[in-house]
């Protein structure tokens, strides 16, 4: 059995779905495996290391001619014209609807495992690229907000005087936020947090930052589960509310996404204008529209005198590990489907699993 | 009496030599501060806080017609010559012997106080803005190393496996380095840091970190301090343990400057043929030649797979605190050389201080 690991050509794309490590894991399981040359090299794994794994290197049509395909960011239609009839795809198929991918993907009739359909079970948690990837976002985007920011994250204490830790503000304590937060508190900082779901504030403070929360004042202590019950009086009041605590904020890193949907604005110009110069906007909704209207994605622009950094892809410049930990996500999924009997690897049938069986599509 | 503070013109430059805080204070002492328009807004300090805190803006030639010109970069001839004959310059002069700034200079008759002369002793320490730059390049720096490097500083723990503290090392336990120490271990770093000085030992420990402590055989065991008395062999000893422990790191940051001097060699290319790809070494002596060879000034390459960090000014890319930072030095120095009697602010000789007395120059 085949296993093909394409070389990513999306534009900055710097991470390889599979790393020499678990390359060298489905080979002793009887694998054969091929990498396109110099598919880990801008992730820090050259083309010998996956050979010393027991890879054999080729070219783009040898490696997409395959059983299964591991790719980490959806193909071009021309390259699935050149996968099998059949064969699986694992990866991220980053599809919203009816697209000439899906149209190619149709053509060959694929079996897809696209990861963005992982159910959110305990079971598949090692397995689930989008938890891994948010995590290294998270992560990464706070070093770029300190890199960016004019001043020191933490609390400094010199012969010359002193400085304030940077107040910091995140918005979503998903994944991504989660690891902001913690990134951030390592740095020094003063860190606060908002999401919506009030049991992520034990989270929050178990980071050792402050969960945000809203005073709705005394409308919005009426009866039921607050978020669902308030009025449109109260909801003015949180929107105001949270306005001023990101108007004194120094940072915010934003993580607010909706998959196949227009980010929430969660940051309105009026609320840049009111931040001190030299503050800092870090954007992980940039892609889908940002949860700022002046993000402009893959760029880092001034607006008010604030940065908004608007860069989409933050796993690729944390490629090395990013693509570690993608690899182990999608071997702990190939041990779902693939079974090792007396003759060799053989392919489960997508409905022997319950996870395998959750995600898988066709293209039609 | 007269103070002027102007835009700095060095490429790449964003700091100011006075904030706005520091501005109120001399303004309040009597003083008559003119800031250039635009001087501070690279660092987060708009015109209009300066005006605000009671300061004229004006002009280039405005600014340098002053009693006092507080700068932070030398400036450039022509700018000398707006200068008034005999006034006192203070800031950074950046000279290693006779040039055409200091031959302006001298035409001047201008009274320097180039703060590369500032005393190292305990009274000077909070004029010290060598030093408050410095722990500023050593925190900014850190940031860098870990936003090139590909994978965690800290060690993660996921579902998906672990990930091993990144090892970092330091070269020299200067400010710099210290600092640079402080803020890796922050990021949850393995730090290890090498000084030739064995009482930095103490100090790299509490922060964190590992002191590098160097097997020289029994040779090395002589009589006597044994850095002075090292025989040639102990010495390629020494070199070959320091190249081992280099070869296995994953980042290194290195500080080891001297003024007006080539940089040393601390890691010669063969080290960086070791190292693994995708490792970072961050220069701090890239303006002066590099602790490595293969360091290009201003630049960030990548040789035999490891990327060479060659920023010459992390000061400016944290611009606002190091400008405060600075800002607070200058204020400490003036207070030393300006005296407020019943008749207004008077200046004082410098031979009235020892550390006025001890920075003082002039340009012959």
């Amino acid at each position: 059995m085949k296993i093909g690991i394409p070389l990513e050509r999306r534009p900055g794309e710097a991470r390889v779905a599979s790393t020499p490590e678990v390359v060298r894991k489905l080979v002793t399981k009887g694998l054969e495996v091929w990498v396109e040359e110099g598919a880990g090299v801008r992730a820090g794994y050259p083309d010998a290391d996956y050979a010393e794994a027991g890879a054999s290197l080729g070219a783009r049509e040898t490696v997409y001619d395959a059983d299964l395909v591991l790719k980490v960011r959806r193909p071009e239609p021309d390259e699935v014209e050149l996968m099998r009839r059949g064969a699986r795809y694992l990866g991220f198929l980053e599809s919203c609807g009816e697209d000439a991918l899906l149209a190619a993907m149709q053509a060959r009739e694929l079996l897809l495992f696209p990861l963005e359909r992982m159910p959110r079970t305990s079971r598949a948690q090692s397995m689930d690229a989008l938890s891994s990837q948010s995590s290294i976002a998270g992560y990464r985007a706070t070093l770029e907000a300190a890199s960016r920011y004019g001043r020191f994250f933490p609390m400094m204490m010199t012969s010359a005087g002193s400085a304030k830790p940077a107040r910091v503000v995140v918005l979503g304590a998903g994944v991504a936020g989660l690891q902001a937060i913690a990134t951030a508190r390592r740095l020094g900082a003063d860190v606060h947090a908002y999401d919506v779901r009030p049991e992520t504030h034990e989270q929050i403070r178990s980071l050792g930052a402050r969960p945000i929360e809203l005073d709705l004042g005394e409308s919005g202590a009426g009866e039921g589960g607050y978020a669902r019950e308030l009025s449109d009086e109260a909801k003015a009041r949180q929107q105001a509310a949270l306005a001023d605590e990101l108007a004194r904020a120094q940072v915010i890193i934003t993580t607010a996404q909706i998959p196949c949907r227009q980010a929430p604005v969660l940051i309105p110009e009026a609320v840049v204008e009111r931040m001190r110069p030299g503050s800092v906007i870090v954007d992980l909704a940039a892609a889908s529209g940002g949860n700022c209207p002046l993000t402009v994605a893959d760029e880092v622009v001034e607006r008010h005198g604030v940065t908004l950094v608007g860069l989409t892809n933050y796993p690729a410049l944390l490629a090395a590990d990013a693509s570690a930990f993608y690899a182990r996500n999608l071997a702990n999924l190939l041990e779902l489907m693939i079974e090792t009997g007396a003759s060799g690897p053989q392919l489960r049938a997508p409905a022997d699993d319950e996870i395998t069986a959750a995600m898988v599509a066709r293209a039609d």
